[in-house]
């Protein structure tokens, strides 16, 4: 398999956390999303919507949006596994995944961030407020959700899931903009618990060949 | 079943199409968002983030997040089906599904809409740019992956899946705000599709008992 991703990129990291879960090997390709590489007529060749991450499995098809990879990935290689077996756990999992990757990282993803720069002519200080606003009330969200699930280590469950998979690049990319972690302690210790596993380790960007540190 | 959602709101409008087109028969429960009834006591007892659609199941399971919730439909009522059999095609359907839910709805639901016009001081006229911009580049990105895909009457295959249940609302959410849909052939064309589906009619804002026209 062949991930097309970019170090830094939050979706990128969820895919690279599930991969390393499974132990499945793949071929890292960088796409450099901020020198404008996922515009290029190399990457647009490979996927229709210019989008990372991107996977090519090992039979040529090229798959893509992170959550979906992640399912795919769980359906086709099941050990361990990041979805639970009971359909309201697996509700449980999707709605905190979902939570993160359409409540919280839309609004602060690169593309965004540009255009309230360069569109809407939004100050640096503005821009980063609006950053750690939604992080932060996004987060608080999540935690009141953890509060209602049976106490564990990480998000749901003895083991990391799908929600985990998301939850741990949104803490780097909110930590990254000083954004205010305090009073969040299940949401804090599933992130602390998930960073205790090597494969959340090995997946984060200062360990990604194109990390620019 | 129990639906605490909003006629206008797109994530609710998704998950009422899964319900018609499953045929299972539920509770409206009205949520008004604007007059900010989400923020409520009784709405907080219900649902810990205060967002609509909650699904609250016949056991008392409160779920959140549309796309998690018509999984959970789809799993526990699977007939007929809203997610393709193989994994191929689940994660073809899901990552459309997931370019609208995580690509587009988020940057244009009323809580960002509302926070760029009295945070940001945003003027009606750049807000209503900043709207359309992210529904038309997002749906342009749609259409690239649908003519990747084999041809369908539908967004997948040969019946509506949990792609339609998440493009049709964007389409009636993307006309109230006069966004230009030409040149997108096979979403229109998967759009007018749906639409000609009792399911679909049914669910749409101008049929909830909480429409105001």
């Amino acid at each position: 398999m062949k991930l097309h991703n970019y170090f830094r990129s939050s979706a990128s990291f969820r895919v690279r956390i599930a991969l390393e879960l499974k132990g499945l090997p793949y071929d890292y390709r960088a796409v450099h999303l901020v020198k404008g590489e996922h515009k290029q007529p190399d990457f647009a060749a490979v996927t229709a919507s210019a989008l990372v991450p991107a996977l090519e499995t090992d039979e040529g098809a090229v798959l893509s949006q992170s959550m979906a990879i992640i399912e795919y990935l769980d359906e086709t290689h099941p050990n361990p596994p990041l979805l639970p077996k009971d359909p309201l756990g697996r509700a449980r999992v999707r709605a905190l995944a979902q939570l993160i990757a359409c409540e919280i990282h839309p609004l602060n993803n690169l593309r965004v961030l540009k255009y309230l720069v360069r569109e809407m002519k939004v100050e640096e200080e503005a821009k980063n407020t609006w950053y750690r606003h939604w992080v932060r009330s996004g987060l608080e969200m999540f935690e009141q959700e953890l509060q209602r699930l049976p106490a564990s280590p990480y998000c749901h469950g003895d083991a990391p899931t799908l929600a985990d998979c998301c939850l741990v690049p949104q803490i780097f990319n909110g930590q990254r903009f000083n954004v205010d972690m305090a009073g969040l302690p299940r949401t804090m210790g599933a992130f602390e618990a998930c960073m205790k596993l090597p494969a959340f380790q090995k997946a984060q960007p200062s360990n990604c060949p194109d990390n620019e540190g």
